[in-house]
C-alpha cells in the first residue's frame, strides 16, 4: 500500500518537471508562478508524508514497530491495522488538504516538458510590429493612432508646410512660449485635457453607474445602480465619497445608519442588508457651487474594496430654436448672405438673377469697399464697413445679421439658374444631422477631408480630395470636412464657429479647419449655381475698379506667411500636408 | 480532558440561543439564515465527535479498550496515550475543518432569538417626506432635483411668466408642435438626449475602463484596462462587441486565438491565461465611418458575465487663440465695441473719455442710424447698417469684428473715468475660468443668477438679484449669471453664444439665459464706469433725435409678448419668475 500510495505521491512529482519556457518572459506584473519549486515541494512533502506512514506503519519487518514499544496479539493486529490505516489516511488527508490547490493544478493543467526551446503550441507574448500597424490603423495612407509625435511628409501628391517657419528664428522661442500659455488657459477653460480614463478593477463586490450620470451646477439627482454584493458580515459598512459634491439619501434612516448627509461622505453602517440595500438605492448627489464642465470621481468603498465612477457636472446648452412659422415659407426659414468689394456690377447681376427665382428671400449684403452703394430692393440688408477691412470679416458680419434658422452662403459673383435649388439643400438639413451642405459651382464641388493627427507640440494636418462616406438618406450626397462658396448651414452653428476677421485677403479653408470638432459638413453636387464670366468689363470705371480689386486678391509671400502664423498660434497646429 | 471539551461543545451550543427576530422579517431575496438548525447540527457532530473519542479513548474504566483489544504493558502504555492524543486531535481536527464556517459563525456572530414581532433596532424601509426632500434639495427656494414638470410660482417678491400666453389661443397647437419638431431636430444635432446610465453589475469578473475612453472619428486608440479574473477554466473564451467602431487586437496571435480582427466582434479564445491577459492588455476600438458626438457601448463577455463600457467618438473643438504679442501691450488684448443709434453727441463724448485714458485702443461703433457719422478717429473702425436693425442686432455686428482675445462692451453713453481699470479685467479673465466678467456702471452692479428646472414641456427659469460664490482668488469678486453692459469679455466665447438679432429693442437678459451653458460670468464691482447724464440736450437738431430715439427705447405690449413668446420657441422655455 505504501508502495502505490509512494508511487502515487512520485507521480505527482513528475508533473514538476517541464513546465515550457515563454511563460513569464516577457516579465510582468505578476509573479511568476513557482512550478517547478512548488512540485519539489509537494514531492518532498508527500515523500515525508510517506515516510512518516512508513514510520507509523512499519515497514515489512516490524522491527521498527517493535522499536517504537508497540507489542502486538494476533486479536488486536486487525485493530493496529484500523489504526494503520486510519492514520494514514488521516496523514494523507492533511496532507491534502494543504496542498489541494497544487494538488488541483497538477491534476488539471496540462503538463509541459521543460525544454530549452519552446514547445509548439506555447504562445509567446509579442505585439504586432509597427509596421502592421499602420497599416491596420491608417486612413488615406496617414495613421491615426495615438503617437507622441506626428509628421508632415511631402510627397508627389502634396506639399507639406511646417507653420513654425512662418516665423523669424530669433522670434520663435518667445512665440511657443506665448502660445503654450494661450493654449493652457484655453484647455483649462475647456475642461481639458479630459483626466485619464477611469479603471474598474474585476470582482469588485459593487454595482454602480460606469457612464452617465449628469447634475447641473447646484442641482441634486438620485445616483442610479448602487449595490452592494459583497460576502455577508456581521457589520456593513460603506462609504461614499465625492469632491465636487455632497452626498445624501433620502432613505428615512436614523443618524445611527447614515452618517454624513450633505458632506462630502456618507457613511452607512447596518447589520440589515436589506437596509444597506435601500439606502444605497436612495443616494443622491449635490452639486455644490457653480461650475462648468467638471467631472467628480465618486468612490464607493466598503473593507478594503474601492468602485469609482464619474459624476458629470455641466450646464446643458440653451437651445437656440427658430420657428419656420405656420406655412413654412422659404422667407422664414432661409437668409441668403454675402460680401462685396469693388464689384458693384457682379453684386448687381448677382441679386437679380436672386430674384428671379426666390423673389422674396432677405438678402444680406456687407459691403467694405469705398463708396457704399444705393440697392433698390426691399428685402436686402446693406451693411457698409471700414475699407478694406476684409473678406473673412465681411462675412462674419453678414451672417452675423442672419435671423433665420439657416442661411444660404453666395459669393458676390455667381449667378443663380434653374438649378440653384435651395429647398433641396434644406430638406437635406432638415432631415440630417449635417450642419452645412455645399452645392456646386458650375460643376465643381471642390470637397476635401481634414485629417488630424494630435500631439503636444500641436497637430498634424492632412487634407485631401474628395469625402468620408455617403450621406444617410441622401445617395447623391456625401460626408466631407469642406466644400465651396455656395452651401447652406444651421445659421446658429455657423454662427459658433464664425469667420475669423483676421484672414483679410484670400483664405478659404480656414473657416473649414476653425470648424472641425463643431460642424458636420456634406456636399449634395447636384444643386448647383452658375458663375459670372471673368472677362473684363468694357466700361473704363468698372474696369478700374477690377484692376483695384485685382491688387487685392493677390496672395503676397507676406500674406501667406500671415496665415501660417495664424495656423501655428491660434489652431494650435504643427504642419499640415 | 474530554470532559473539557465536551464541556467546550456543550458551551457552543448555548451560543445558539439568543440572536432576536427581525433579520428576514421583511421578505427578500435571500434565504434565513437557518442558525439555530445549524448550531444543534454541530452540538451533535460534536456530541459525536467526544463520543468517537471517548469510544477511541476509553473512559475511565480501560473496560472498552480492552473490549477493542489493545492489550498493553507499562512501557507500550505511554505511546499509546500518545497515539490516543494523535487520534483525538486528528479527529477533532477533521471535523473541525469540515464545519469550520458553521463553527466559526458560532463563535463569532452574536446569536438573536426568533421572536414574533419586530424587535426595536429594526428598520423599516421608507422614504424622506417630499416636504423634507424639498428643504434638503433646494436653493433659493427653487427645488432643483429632477421632476416631471416644473412650475413658476408669482409670490410677494417676483411675478411670473407663462410665455405660451404670448401666443393666441387658437394659434398655440400648431405652434407648440412646430417647438417641439425644431427641439427634436436641436437635440439630435446635439447628441441629446444622452443615453440611460450604464450600470455596472457586482462581482464581474471584469476589468475595464468606466470613463474617459475617447477616440476621434476614423482614428483607432487602445482601450486601457481589460482584465479578466474568473475562475480557473480549461479553455477561455472572451467576446468583445462594439457597433459604432471595429476591434482588434496588436498582440501578434494567430487566428486560432484570435477571431474577428477588425469587425465588431473579437472573440479570443486560449487556454492561457497569461496569453489572454496578454491580448486584453493590448485592444484597440476603430471608429469607423466620420460621425460626430457619439457614445458606443462595448460589451465584454466571458460564459454568462457581461460588463459594458462606453467609448465616446468626439472631435475635440479647434483651438482659436490669440497672440498678445511679445510685450502684451493692451491693444492686442483689448478692442472695445459699442452700438449707437440717434445720439450721435453721446457717442462723441464717450469716445473722448476713453482716449484721455487709452489713446490706442480699437473701437468699433456699429450703427443704425438714419445718417452715416463721420468720425476721425485712427482708431475707430465704423459700421453703419440699415436703418434701425436693431439693438442686439447691433450689438451681435460689433463684436464679429473683433481680432483680439478679448472685447469689452460698453454701452454709448458711458464715460470713462479714473476708476474705470480695463487692465483689472483683463487680470481677472487671464486668471481665472470666466468668459465675461463685468464691473460697475456708476455703482450699479445689477448682478443676477439664472436658475433652470428642466422638465419635457420645456424649462422653468428663475432669476433672482445676486451672486453664486465670490470668485477663487479675487476676494472682492462673485460668480453669477447676468451684469451690467459693461464688461470684459473672450471674443471666441462670446462671438459662440452672439446677440440675437432679433431682439430690435428693449432686451438684457436674454443676452445672459442664451449664453447658459456656455458662459461662466463673473462680477467685479470696484472697476467702474460713468454714465452720462440723461437730462435732456439744449441744442434742437439733438433734441429731436433724442425725441426719436425716445420712441424706440419704449417696451410695447407688442414688444414685450415678442420677447415671451421668443423665450417660448427659441428657448424651450415654458414660464420665469
Amino acid at each position: 500500500m505504501l508502495g502505490r500510495v509512494g508511487a502515487g505521491l512520485g507521480a505527482q512529482k513528475d508533473l514538476g518537471r517541464g513546465r515550457g519556457g515563454g511563460v513569464g518572459d516577457e516579465g510582468g506584473d505578476r509573479p511568476k508562478r513557482p512550478a517547478p519549486a512548488t512540485r519539489r515541494e509537494f514531492a518532498r512533502v508527500g515523500a515525508g508524508a510517506g515516510q512518516s506512514a512508513a514510520w507509523l506503519l512499519g515497514s515489512e519487518t516490524s522491527g521498527s514497530l517493535r522499536a517504537a514499544g508497540l507489542g502486538m496479539t494476533s486479536g488486536g493486529s486487525r485493530f493496529l491495522w484500523l489504526l494503520k490505516i486510519m492514520v494514514i489516511f488521516l496523514v494523507l488527508g492533511i496532507v491534502g488538504f494543504m496542498f489541494r490547490s497544487m494538488f488541483l493544478q497538477a491534476v488539471f493543467s496540462s503538463p509541459k516538458p521543460e525544454l530549452p526551446s519552446p514547445a509548439p503550441g506555447v504562445q509567446k507574448l509579442k505585439l504586432l510590429p509597427e509596421e502592421r500597424l499602420r497599416n491596420l490603423f491608417s486612413y488615406d495612407g496617414i495613421w491615426l493612432f495615438p503617437k507622441n509625435q506626428c509628421k508632415c511628409e511631402a510627397n508627389k501628391e502634396q506639399g507639406s508646410y511646417n507653420f513654425q517657419d512662418a516665423y523669424g528664428q530669433s522670434d520663435l522661442p518667445a512665440v511657443k512660449a506665448r502660445r503654450q500659455a494661450e493654449f493652457e488657459h484655453f484647455q483649462r477653460r475647456e475642461g481639458l485635457p479630459r483626466p485619464l480614463p477611469l479603471l474598474a478593477q474585476p470582482n469588485l463586490p459593487f454595482g454602480y453607474p460606469v457612464h452617465g450620470v449628469e447634475v447641473m451646477p447646484l442641482h441634486t439627482v438620485p445616483i442610479p445602480g448602487l449595490q452592494f454584493e459583497g460576502p455577508d458580515a456581521p457589520v456593513y459598512e460603506v462609504n461614499l465619497t465625492a469632491s465636487l459634491g455632497t452626498l445624501n439619501t433620502f432613505a428615512d434612516v436614523p443618524d445611527s445608519v447614515v452618517q454624513g448627509r450633505g458632506q462630502k461622505q456618507l457613511t452607512i453602517s447596518t447589520s440589515d442588508r436589506k437596509l444597506l440595500k435601500f439606502i444605497l438605492q436612495h443616494v443622491t448627489y449635490t452639486s455644490t457651487g457653480y461650475q462648468h464642465q467638471k467631472v467628480d470621481i465618486v468612490s464607493l468603498e466598503s473593507r478594503s474594496s474601492v468602485a469609482k465612477f464619474p459624476v458629470t457636472i455641466r450646464h446643458p446648452v440653451m437651445p437656440k430654436l427658430y420657428d419656420p412659422g405656420p406655412e413654412r415659407k422659404l422667407r422664414n426659414l432661409v437668409t441668403i448672405a454675402t460680401k462685396t468689394f469693388l464689384r458693384p456690377h457682379k453684386l448687381m447681376i448677382m441679386l437679380r438673377s436672386i430674384r428671379e427665382y426666390y423673389p422674396d428671400l432677405t438678402v444680406i449684403v456687407a459691403d467694405d469697399s469705398k463708396k457704399p452703394l444705393e440697392i433698390k430692393d426691399n428685402h436686402v440688408e446693406y451693411y457698409t464697413m471700414p475699407f478694406g477691412k476684409g473678406w473673412f470679416a465681411g462675412r462674419n458680419l453678414a451672417i452675423s445679421q442672419v435671423t433665420t434658422k439657416y442661411v444660404l452662403w453666395v459669393d458676390d459673383d455667381f449667378l443663380f439658374n434653374e438649378e440653384t435649388k435651395i429647398e433641396v439643400l434644406v430638406d437635406v438639413l432638415e432631415k440630417t444631422e449635417l450642419d452645412v451642405v455645399g452645392g456646386s459651382v458650375l460643376g465643381n464641388v471642390f470637397q476635401f477631408k481634414l485629417l488630424l493627427e494630435q500631439s503636444d507640440s500641436g497637430a498634424c494636418l492632412h487634407k485631401r480630395t474628395g469625402f468620408f462616406q455617403p450621406l444617410d438618406g441622401f445617395p447623391s450626397c456625401v460626408v466631407t470636412s469642406g466644400v465651396v462658396n455656395f452651401f447652406l448651414a444651421h445659421t446658429e452653428r455657423l454662427q459658433r464657429v464664425g469667420f475669423d476677421p483676421r484672414l483679410q485677403r484670400v483664405a478659404h479653408s480656414e473657416f473649414f479647419i476653425d470648424g472641425l470638432g463643431t460642424l458636420l459638413v456634406g456636399s449634395c453636387p447636384e444643386v448647383i449655381i452658375g458663375h459670372q464670366s471673368r472677362s473684363p468689363v468694357v466700361d473704363s470705371e468698372l474696369a478700374a475698379l477690377e484692376k483695384t480689386y485685382n491688387t487685392y486678391r493677390s496672395n503676397t509671400l507676406a500674406q501667406v506667411q500671415f496665415k501660417l502664423a495664424l495656423h501655428y498660434f491660434k489652431n494650435h497646429l504643427q504642419c499640415a500636408t
